[in-house]
């Protein structure tokens, strides 16, 4: 049983750690056939003609893959991960082969003032590569429930 | 043969509309299963009992298959749409049914200081449902080549 986490459990500066996936080729060229169908994301050839050097994996595949480990991982915020919006920055590509996983911190808290049962925390999730190397940052405004009173 | 476009040709204002994609309850749980499993993207019941109200459709997906519309859209940037970051928001779920399309608008555009071959461009893709209610505003900086000298 996972421990559920309300708003007023979310202290700023506390961490959470996701586990590990790593890209495969099919994976990444599978996401981008079906969303993002460029030929730097597809072909081996056509991706040494473009800046990635190689074929690179989608932006939105990291950001989707990102969710899927924080979703597995254990910031089990209460009612689930219900995003409002995030700003997104993708200092490095991912390519196939590299492993991934999720630092959280918890950068802000604020309780609703309308509806005061909830409220927003604010968190960055830094996706890592194996160097150590960010290859995603987010910084998410999340819905998240207050404790409900005893 | 599509216009090829450099940044020289995407004046402030220039805008864009995609095609439309329609969301199918099959595609909805199909991507949720892979990238965000939370039971309010899968199950209608427990959909029924979160903020949703009825079985919505991640934000990824929303965002993955707005990428794809603006690949298959006419804003044919020359090199593909290379994006650095984005601002994104989700003002309203999208469910199973609704019928997307993407607006883009021009908002910035910046000749790069240290490499004057290229530039960004800062657009903001807006995704709209079949009422026009904004589901998704992106605001991207894209990474954009200027026309080569004659």
């Amino acid at each position: 049983m996972r421990e559920v986490l309300y708003l007023d459990d979310l202290a700023v500066g506390r961490k959470f750690v996701t586990a590990r996936v790593t890209l495969t080729l099919e994976g990444c060229k599978a996401f981008a056939s079906e969303f993002d169908p460029q030929p730097f994301h597809l072909d081996d050839a056509a991706a040494r003609r473009s800046v990635f050097g190689r074929l690179a994996a989608s932006g939105w595949y990291t950001a989707s893959l990102s969710m899927r480990l924080l979703v597995e991982g254990d910031m089990t915020i209460a009612g689930g991960l219900i995003g409002l919006g995030a700003e997104l920055a993708w200092p490095r590509p991912t390519y196939p082969g590299d492993t991934l996983h999720v630092e959280t911190e918890v950068l802000a808290i604020r309780v609703s003032e309308s509806k005061p049962d909830r409220g927003i925390a604010t968190v960055r999730n830094t996706t890592l590569n194996q160097h150590g190397e960010a290859v995603q940052t987010a910084v998410v405004r999340m819905l998240v429930p207050r404790r409900p009173a005893a």
